[in-house]
């Protein structure tokens, strides 16, 4: 099976170790020395990236016992334990920064994300998460965009058709696009159209398209849309993305529109403040 | 030969890709369809990561040419051009968001690190990186960090000695903690010591340690660290960590500590705003 | 990027070749031996695999040039050259085995596909294959379909929801079966529910399915399944499925069903006849 | 170790689960949810595979337990269950189609091999298989030969030389070529040639070969070849090959031959029926 | 296909590169300076590892070409050229080491080979090396033994047959173990079986063998081994082994056996002086 | 994590058991005899390898344990038992060569090392390794070197500067070239030269240098290295390298040197001579 968590975790030990290892560790603590930590959060935050943390130490060391003391999408506030870490001293503080790196930007975008979710509660309207994440990392990033709160757009580009301007200008328009794409990819993936206004809009409606994504519209042309939908294909659903912001979301969410996605959730995120204590 | 840069380079194509590729343009583009495309800067930056989006291109379609027309390292303005894609149009379209992503992330991290290399332009003092670098990508955080005008710490556990208080503690004193170091490790490494008190700092002066790394201390007591160390052991370097912004940056480097190491470099930047626009 | 095609190629002439490669030519020809020779059809056949034959002698010997002479797809009858390969005589010995296994096989399955999909012309229903395929020559295989006249169904696991019965009986019902569907997965995947017998057809036309499979019908119930789904949900696509076989495909096809899925065009295709000869 | 089985058996995990695995199994079942089901024959048959079916669990999901109800190389008739699968319920589901594509074909090799090997029963004549394999499969493939009670011929081309015609033409002799394999190959291999005319045969038995292979004789011819090789050189080893079908094969086997080598018995094997059924 | 000597290269760098490469020529070459350079002999020796030297290069950066100015095989004396190196000076002294660790090792092994060879020479007696080899080196090493004048026994266990004195043990007698190993191996490997005595050799000449390996045995014993083989079983091939140094070799070879094996060729080889000099 | 001897312990088995394994063993022994033996040295000797051993059965048949009867770094005579190995038979006689392949290597690097050890006791200078270690094996050599007394050098070339005479000309100074290297590596490397006069020497003293390798210089010369040192730069190490011979080294040593390297620790090494008897 392809284990693209476990291969990213290989080249972050990789990078940080070489082939020489921990020189600093190796040469201070004796093979058979034993340590004991915690993993504490150092402000306010939703946990994310447990999973990943644990496979770093059963890469690196499998004698090294990672413990979560919550679980990915709990909320966690300055000093609180995350997990506890045991096992020999080397391979313990050895692994110490590449697990912390994955817990701060994992549980940043968590975070992030649980603060956009909120502002949205009750309107109905669901966030996603789009491409935009960081490279080697889409598992892990969209898992902390649903430990936030958020649910995930598609994969990647091989598990849902979105037809984009530059594949209309290829097909010579938006109807041949269609076309072309039905035709061309399996009768079990649905077919997203972008389009960034409302003759655009009316023009996908008119075709066998499941969802049309909003493009950096206005507050009042996404409630034009919701209404034209309502009309015209009640079983349409339509996605708002473009300059979503936590200023702005509920407003769009307010529009009617059936999902915001967002690529900030993943791309805008910043890593939380997370140590590793000894006991 | 170890090509972490190309794994990580296989691995972002690979979770994007999946094992059916991106059925969307194979759908609508033809085999031999041809597109150019310039990849554009949206916003004020400094550039990084040319050569990795190259990469990005040479692994996912050899006929797709990836030509700079910048260099790493150069300032760029919104709406200018920074490269050029050409080629069949089913492979640029494919790559797209995969070289986004790095030049978007790496282009992020050579900015905010120009901010905070002019911030201390003309006091001597050296700007440094950390290991808090996205997890498979430090190769690629430290050289964007180069071009933004940094330098680099060590690479990783491997290629440097840094004595820090779980290690003095497993010692039973600092003095132990650096002889146990320099038993231990090879002659070509130098030896480091996080302190994080002035007393600390004098008993480090007396014992073979090269760097002191002055661990989240004041202005004041970082003045009076650099004093010391001119009285006391005038060829020691001293390095200065811990809460580092760019409001503070120029402060503690005006101290006369020898580097400034921040995290922030790499785990705080954001994404800066990039896209690829056809031709 | 995740090349599976260039995976099976390695490793099928890694278990052809092992450590010391082909004895006998090695023995045989000298190192710069050259030869030529042509992949002729020895019966009637549709080609398929050219593109990996291809590949197996540019992962074996670059130097070894593999020039089609025709393109898959195509039918040839017994006598036609189908390629032509020259180049070092080691090389081009070496591979011919492992290239025409390839070759033999794909070509089988694009044959009978072919018979198949000739069968049901005319009808408007479309002949899709399953995941029966062989162990690691999914896309390969799928190519080959492709080149027959079929069309694929889901690539794999990851790109398609298809809910079966033992699904359905872990849920409690198939209304709760795809309400978790639908709500676990992205909204770019469409539902897909396979039934057995009328009476769950019926079920599933209450529920928010997009399509749904009817495995091993009667010909009449597969008759009175297309008439219910146009009085009562006339978009619904159905696909029949289950023992479909030469002889009674094209009454399946004219029951009105979108589609005919079967297994028997990967996992029941001999391997054709085809040679390589020396000029 | 080089582990081709388990280079396979990741690749056609990985071609069915790409990186966002088995999503409906994930969005129906819960991550703690169990399941139990027999792998149940479908018809009579030979039952092969049963080491690489455990495989595949193992390498999806370790907790996945794959218990063997009978061995490789028994007979089982339609409706009797060949192993026991139980555990984690997504897991179990996830792996079903890999786990079954490999045991339906290996299992159709050892059943037609089984028929063959019957059909010479009593001969003295030792059925072998040839490399006409699935690619990626020579191992499993060739296990599945023996299974059904054939032998295997060599494993590759690294380990037996065999001189073919082209070997022939290129040596400008048989005697020229037998001399160069005889210099260039290791002292622990033997020597087979093939011939295909009782004229070659004669000019094979004046050199040093260990084995002639007899390619596409008559019944008539191959007596001559048996007789005249109990004449000049009672040592030498014969192997006929060639149009051999179950229709045949036991008169090919009554002319005295040592050996039958036949690609049917890879190639020409179709799936046999076998199911998951849950408990 | 299986690259072992592409896998040790990349390891040979991997291990002195590691992930930050050569810090040193880093930081003193510039990307764009050249240089030129050759490898050059610091005593008489036999050349091997041209290839794999070139390989190294090829592998670090293609830009660094390597050109042989003498072929695998040529002797050659202090102060002689054997190859050019020209090309980015970062990559041609990052690669110096590994490409003379291959080149040194390899070409000492040949030196100590054309010694032997030579001390036999004009018995008929051929000299064979053993599986002795550096682990991970064994095509390399053997290569080498061939570019000294020797030749290869088998390349491992996969293909040959040896029986030793613990399969004897394991199987009762010589006698059954001989009928297992043809009974399970297939028919194109011969057999070969190691004997410590006389009387040993006696029981192996009434079986189906067809070389014997006579080990440790006096000078005195090789003469009555070749006698009695003469005389019962003329075919039979003999090889001595055991204790083999260049003082005896000679009247090994002259008692007559057909072969004699001695892993001092490869275990027992010194590095030889070879270097690269600047232009 | 990079794990470098997994790798060439997985190709070391991989180059001698192909995709067919041990072919006698197979054919021999039935899948469930089980067998022990015993590692003996047959020659006095440092023992070091035992870890590799132990892989080497761990990778090719976990169920054959092996288990250490002393620790590397222990002297041992002929005859004694260095380790117990019982597991299944197939495994424990497939594995023999391979495993005492690195263990007779590695023994015979520390038994060669121990005897430089113990010839400059009492001096207070330390003995090195070098880069000229066999290609793939440099963790294993250097921990060899451990073993029998010695201290390893840096690891590779990304772990240590060192500017040797092609690096000084390509600067043009070796002003310039310690400064290039000073700047362009991170703080914690120091830097090391090499120079092979007093004039040199003399040159290296006025910079930033941490040490300085004296290149083949004659034990008068080395006597006066050492006086100036002492009088004009007292911090400064100094190392001897090149033709250190066993003759010689105490010699060396008593000059008043901190290091001495030597190649001829691991390229000059013979393999000693260890089995694997059967119980």
């Amino acid at each position: 099976m392809n284990d693209l968590i476990g291969d990213v975790v290989r080249l972050a030990l990789e990078e940080d170790l070489g082939p020489g290892g921990d020189v600093t560790s190796e040469a201070i603590f004796g093979p058979h020395d034993l340590a004991k930590a915690f993993v504490v959060s150092r402000e306010s935050l939703v946990v994310a990236g447990l999973d990943v943390a644990a496979r770093v130490y059963a890469a690196l060391d499998a004698r090294v016992h990672f413990r979560p003391l919550c679980a990915d999408g709990d909320q966690r506030e300055a000093g609180q334990r995350l997990a506890e870490v045991a096992g020999p001293a080397r391979g313990l503080w050895a692994g110490e920064r590449t697990a912390l790196n994955f817990l701060q930007r994992l549980s940043g975008i968590a975070t992030l994300t649980r603060a956009f979710a909120k502002a949205i509660e009750g309107t109905g309207c669901r966030l996603l998460d789009t491409r935009k994440t960081s490279p080697g990392h889409r598992l892990l990033d969209k898992a902390a965009v649903r430990a936030g709160g958020g649910r995930n757009h598609r994969m990647g580009l091989f598990d849902g058709i979105l037809i984009k301007d530059n594949h209309i200008a290829a097909a010579g328009s938006l109807a041949e696009a269609v076309t072309r794409a039905r035709a061309g990819a399996h009768a079990l993936l649905r077919i997203e159209v972008e389009v960034d206004s409302l003759a655009q809009l009316e023009e996908a409606m008119g075709l066998p398209v499941d969802i049309v994504l909003l493009d950096n519209m206005s507050i009042a042309d996404l409630r034009l849309a919701v209404e034209r939908r309502s009309v015209r294909k009640p079983g349409l659903l339509l996605e708002a993305s473009g300059g979503v912001r936590l200023e702005n979301v509920r407003a769009i969410a307010e529009t009617g529109v059936d999902f915001i996605s967002a690529g900030v959730l993943t791309h805008g995120a910043r890593a939380v403040d997370i140590g590793l204590d000894a006991e």
